[in-house]
Formats: structure tokens, C-alpha cells, sequence
């Protein structure tokens, strides 16, 4: 039988300052990244978050950022090594206290916006973030990017990666993606979206942007939660999968 | 054979701001309790510390204060129960993180500066510090003021609370401090502080302020490492307690 | 003629985060506090917040927070003299800036949250406000509590200090506010709360909570903008007072 | 008669973290670059170094940061046009504030380490911080690096450009710095750095890495005051331009 994973980033609030539709989207998914309070969320919001995947039976990873709360985490920064290995590692622990305290486990980690565009291009970032992980529970799996420097970077760490895939983005004739900023990058119609994510699970394979037919290994789906759409398209998604006989089930 | 630990907040530094005389310190002392990133520290060197501690044979605590870096967790603040009781697991688990990876324990926790000094007056406040702590790992210690309300918390919530006395401060004649605003609340002189401390340790009892003999159960002393002068009290410290036949252990 | 100020606080969304319905709300109002970057707000909000206050005809304040964008400026900080003073200063410089990139002037501070309710009570915490806004611009006036320590610091310090009035808040014998806990503190319905605020525009009376008719100056009215109830309240206050011949207007 | 500006780095304090050698470097230079509480500084410490300043007669300036205080406004951040603006303004703002309140102007505008490097080299990014600037205050000047985008911005923009030298760095054929990374980009000897200085400031004139003499207009020099040794030098530069003649003052 075939089975999928869904994740969406949860826990995005801040003090009093709320983002997404958390508690509507979780009984969609199977697995939450959630923020650690480097470019978003606070302690009171991770437990609350925690408590409520655990309730849901959802997986929790943690959603690691760069600290930059005005920038959500979605601005370029140079860290050095040490940094971003260090960073990694006190998000990860922060988060797994509350895990620790809900007594289910960490299960993953997936960098956010910009840490993970960086490190998905840069392999010694990659391995920062590896080493991060590693040290702190070398069961930890890294989530990210389909063939990027993060996969080659857990292999060479020595952790498990799962690599996610997007339903509504077009890819290269080598499994990348194609950039936001080119024609056809994005994937509007959602019939098309979704047919494309059900080829993917069930043939491993999918159209690229220039028509050729290219093997891609979907261990995830990725999906929004940040507005009633987002919403809307978790629900048709979910049902899609459920018709095709598709399991949705954490990694 | 008498023993007492001694405790000193270390990894107070803060990106390019350096603090205090961390390495010269470790070897004089039995307990470290370091920053976590909310009142002082970051990540770079919560590992670092984490690293020269455990060189040391020294225990580690998570030195858990206010989000409050600009004045360094020494003004009060009001926080609810929720939110202190979720950035102490917070910052516990970050520190824990760093502990893990460094294939040590995590013993203790001891709250800083205000958030210390408000606890030890506000029994509900002490008890969302000992609910963080035990809903994380029930067998890590509070140490806290003798005869404050911290001492009632841990013991309702069922953790461990051990007692730390300072050397340079007087008591009343209930065992609680003589504030610093009062004569004769600091203990000038450096030999009759260490005397005292010895008092303590072996009788179990101290002069108070008016001059009555209390008693006082010293579990640990507090030392600080924040200059060269309080560096040497502690080499001075450290000698006279080994010269007392008193052995320097962590609780 | 009568005529009254309606002032509002704006400009409290960061980064990512939107809070408000500040455009929808600027229509209506004469003043707009606008958050400076301490417990909400950042530069590009605030010069967004300035234009649209300019292009409204709506005059701007400061609205100077404590330093903890984590608690929304909500929770009591105990500041020293000169870090009351100083955060005043910097938090006005900072916006007082963007009004003259925008060509108009700064006319008043109005303290938020926890720092406004603290001063409210604390003459000496109101004095280094006054002070800190009177080292920049002794025009600039303090909008601030009817009845309170504000008033004698401004008075005291030689700023101008203008009162404002809750429309939905029940008002003690000696004109201060009914604290929040207490019974009927809060009047729920509209028209009353409008007839209030028009009594005490018209007649400079109000019926305190005990039956009592109190004297009480209305400089300003509060209102809010962060709902949709908020709004048609403030729609409503504005054209009951309109209707009843006074004119909306910065003092 | 010849004359030259230093200018330092001041004001990097933060909270209870100390950094530099303020008050001993400012008898010795005639501009101060003072950090604005992004990168570094806080209201207290703007406020005290705005007084001593004025108290050494020495210019000020707004040394304007990435909002990085735990990367010291060090590492590469990619901000937007409009955030780079606003971020430049809302610094200047605040320190313009102080300045109002001590009587004095703020002269110019010198930006801080990586958002110093990134607009040097990065055209856009430089006119944001100039139209920030002009939007302020048009008579402000930009302190920048010689022969960089920089001094095009501020071209097209229209304010007005003054360059810093380095003592202590080589230079290419076409005046821009010789990158660190390479050998033979720092000048260890001071006696050599200091020559070159008289030779950039009474021939405008250097000999390049490369062996060539190139053009280099010298408007103020870049001196540094976080330690002793920098300290040294400082008072060795400022004795020996003295002795030839050359007058130390602010553009």
C-alpha cells in the first residue's frame, strides 16, 4: 500500500501576535514542524503546539531558523559553522524539553525559509545542521529539499533523510526546483497539483518544467496552513490521497 | 566528612561581549549554573561552557532568567505562571540539549538575578519554576535561597531543593537575607565570611544580624567569577575549606 | 463649539505579523499612537503607519513601550530613572524621525501598556518620561490618564499634559479608573458607554460607579482598531458625535 | 594648512556588557561613529556616550547596524531596499534624538560592519541607506569607504560623501581595500601604516599593493578604541600628524 507523509509548519505565532490556523489544519497531517523561537514562536506557544500534534497524533519535528524574528526567518544571513550548527542544536533541545514533557519523541528536524534555501544549496551549511541534529540524537531525521546539499550532507553525517516535495511547484530536468522568479514555476491549478503529488507517490515520477519524465522520491508532502485556502487545499489533498488509497502517515 | 558544593554562574557572555573569568574559575569550583540564552549566553557559548564544565568534572545547571538581555534578568518583571513556567522548560531544554550531545547529566537548575529574588518571595512563582522543572525530568534539582518559598514549591511539587548560602551576606534571625539596602548586610571582610561559611558548614549554624545563633543547613555556597578580586575569594575559599578537612563536591 | 480628540494605537504589527485594522480605523480618528519598535512595531510599519497618518490628516504620537516585544509591553518591568528616560527618548527620536522624512511634526507620547498603567501610579516614573520627553521637545505633550501621577509629573517637569477618557471604563468618586477586576468596571453597552463620553464632553461631568456625579476633562477619547467590533464601535462614537455638534479633532 | 578627521567606533556597549575604551579614546579623534541599539548600544549607553562626545568636542555620528546583537552586526544579512532604508532611518532617528537633547547636530551617517562591507559593493543597497539618510536630514553626510558604491549613491542621491582611510590596510591598483583574506592586505608595522597616512593626507597619494602610486583622497582616517594596543596607536597617529602639521578635525 502506498503511504504519504503530510508536514506543515505550525507554532508560527508570537506572544500576541497570531499566524495560521494550527488547530484546523492538524487533523490533516501527519507531521508538524514546529518553530523554536529563533524566527517565531515563544515557549507558551511550542507547549500549546505540542500538546495539540500529540493530541492529533501528529509527528513533531522541530522547525529551526536563523534569529531573526523581524525578518521571520526568511532573510539570508551568513552564519559561520559553528553557528549554525550550535543554532541547530538549542532549537532541537528546546523543543524536545517539551517533547520530553508531553513524553513523545522529537521525531525531526527541517530547517525554515531561508536557513533551509541556504543550506539546500550549500553543502558545508548543510552539514552544520547535520552535525547539529547528530549530536544531539543521531535518530533525529533530517527533512528538506529533494536532491539538495542537505541529503548529501545527512548521508555523509550519518543521519536519515527524508525528502519533501511540493505540489505546487514545477521542477528541473535534475529534480531541483524551479526558481520562484521563472514562468512556470508555480503550479496554479490545484487538479493538476494534486495529480502531479499522486504520480510522485505511486510512480516516483513526475513531468518536468521542460516535459521530460523524471524520477522523484516523495517521502513528504509539504503544506500551508496560513489562510483559508492554504486550508481548503490541505482538505482536497487529503481527501485525494484517501481516495487513491494513498495511507498519510508520518515517516 | 563534611562537604559542600560550590556553585557560580558562568557562560554569561553574549555574542562578541565577553563576561566573566569562566575558565579561570572551573577548577575552584563544584557546580556550574549557565546562562541560557534569555538573561545572557547564545548558543556558541552555552556549548563552549557546557564543554570546559564537564573538562572540569564540574555539574552543570541551567541558569534560567527573564527575556530580558538588555538588562541582564536583574529587573523584575511580571510574568504569568504560564509563561514562567514554560520558559524555565525552555531554557532547561536548551541547555539539556548541549548536555545531551556532551554525554552529561543536566543536575540542576537555579534562576537568576530577579527571577531568582522574586521567586524566593512569591511561593506560586516558585512553584512554575518547579512544575517546568519536574514536567521535564523530576530528578533535576532546585537550588534555590534557604527559607524561602522556592523551598515550600519544590517540596509541593515533589522535586529536590537544595539550599545555597552566601558567603558575603548576613542573616536575619529567621534565615532569611538582610536585604542589601540595610547596614551590615554585606560581609566586608573576607575572613569572617569565610569563618562563617565554616560555621556553617559544620556547626549547621550561623550569627544572625542581631547577633542570636540560627541555624541554617548549607547545602552549597555561592561564589561569583566576575572579576579578579572575586576570583581570588574563591582560590581563598576553596583553600581553607580543603585546609578545614571540608572535601568540595557537587550535591 | 465642542470638540474632542479621538486617539487610537497604531502601527502595532511586526514584521510578518499583522495586528490592526489601521486603515480601515484612520478615518475616523484625530490622533494615532504609533508603536516605535520597543513592544511593537519596526521601521518599515512605522514609516508606512506615519504616511497613512499624514494622508488621513491625523496626528501622530509616540507610543512608547518597555522593551519586550515578547509580552507586548503587557507585563510590569521595573525600570530604573534613566532607563525610563532614556527608552522615552529613543523611542521618540526613532519616530520623531519618520515624521520629518514625512514633513510633519511629533505632537505627542502617550506611554503603552504596563509602562502607562506603572506611571499612572508612580509620580517618579512619570517624571522621567516627562524628562525624557522634554529633553527633545518641550512642546511635545504627554496623552495620558485622567486623575493620575502623569498629570503632577508633566506639570511638575513643565510639559503640556492632556487627559484622555475611557468610553467603556466606570470611573471611581476621585475620577480614577475602576480597576478591571472589580464589578461592573467595564460598561458593556454602546449607547451608554457614547452618553458618557458626550456627558463629559458637554458638561465635564460622569457618574462615578457609586452614583456619585464627578467632575472629570475630556482632552481625548481611547478607542481601538483591532476587530471588527472595535471598529463599528469607534463608527458609531463618531457619528453620535457628530450628530451631536462636536467636532472630532486633535488637540 | 592640512587636515584630516578620526573617527572610532563608539557607544558598543550593551546593557551590562562593556565593550571599548570610550572615554580614553575621545581626547584623540574628532568624529564619533556611536552604534544605535541595533548591532550594539543601548538608550543609556547613546545618552552617555552622546554627553562625552560633546564634552570632547568631537562630531557625531549614527555608526547604523544590521539588527543582529548577537552577530554584532557582523554577518551578511539580505535586507530589502525598503528595510535598509527604514532600518537606516529609524537608527538615525533614535541617535538624532540624543543629539537634539544635547544641543548638538548629528553630522553624519557611517554604516557598521557587514551592512558597511555588503553596501560597499552593492549599489542599491547604498542608495537605500542614502535615501534614507536625505530623507532625514539632507545635510548629513555619508562616511564611507573610498572608490566603493557608496560614494556613487551618495552622488545620485545627493548628499554629500566623505571617505575613510585605513591605516593599517593595503590597497589595490584601483583604491579599493586589498581583502583580508589575502596576504599582505594588513600593514603589521605601524610606523609604515602612519607614513602612509601622511602620504594619502598632504600627496593624496599611496603606493598600491602592487608597487603602483595611486590616487586616494583621504577624508578621515579610521582608528580603533577596543583595546589597549589600539589605544596606543591612536595616541601615536594623533602625535605624530600633529607633528607634521597636519590639523585633526572633523569634516
Amino acid at each position: 500500500m502506498y503511504q504519504i507523509d503530510l508536514n506543515c509548519d505550525l507554532g508560527e505565532s508570537f506572544g500576541r501576535y497570531t499566524l495560521g490556523m494550527d488547530e484546523d489544519i492538524l487533523p490533516y497531517i501527519s507531521s508538524a514542524n514546529i518553530a523554536c523561537g529563533y524566527h517565531a514562536s515563544d515557549p507558551v506557544i511550542i507547549e500549546k503546539t505540542v500538546q495539540n500534534a500529540k493530541a492529533n497524533n501528529v509527528h513533531i519535528g522541530a522547525h529551526t531558523g536563523f534569529p531573526d524574528l523581524l525578518g521571520f526567518g526568511r532573510r539570508n544571513m551568513s552564519l559561520s559553522f559553528e553557528e549554525a550548527r550550535t543554532y541547530t542544536m538549542y532549537q532541537m533541545g528546546a523543543l524536545k524539553g517539551f517533547c520530553l514533557a508531553a513524553g513523545i519523541p522529537l521525531y525531526h528536524v527541517k530547517p525554515h525559509g531561508a536557513f533551509y534555501n541556504m543550506a539546500a544549496q550549500d553543502y558545508k551549511l548543510s552539514c552544520a545542521i547535520c552535525e547539529g541534529i547528530a549530536s544531539i540524537d543521531s535518530n533525529v531525521i533530517l527533512l528538506g529539499l529533494s536532491n539538495s546539499q542537505m541529503e548529501k550532507a545527512a548521508k555523509m553525517v550519518g543521519i536519515t533523510f527524508k525528502q519533501e516535495i511540493f505540489a505546487d511547484r514545477a521542477y528541473e530536468d535534475d529534480g531541483s526546483l524551479v526558481p520562484r522568479s521563472r514562468p512556470g514555476a508555480v503550479i496554479e491549478e490545484e487538479e493538476v497539483a494534486i495529480s502531479r503529488v499522486i504520480d510522485m507517490i505511486k510512480k516516483g515520477k513526475v513531468k518536468s518544467i521542460h516535459g521530460r519524465e523524471i524520477e522523484i522520491k516523495a517521502d513528504s508532502v509539504c503544506v500551508h496552513g496560513d489562510g483559508e485556502k492554504a486550508l481548503e487545499f490541505v482538505k482536497m489533498i487529503h481527501r485525494t490521497l484517501k481516495e487513491e488509497g494513498i495511507g498519510i502517515k508520518a515517516f
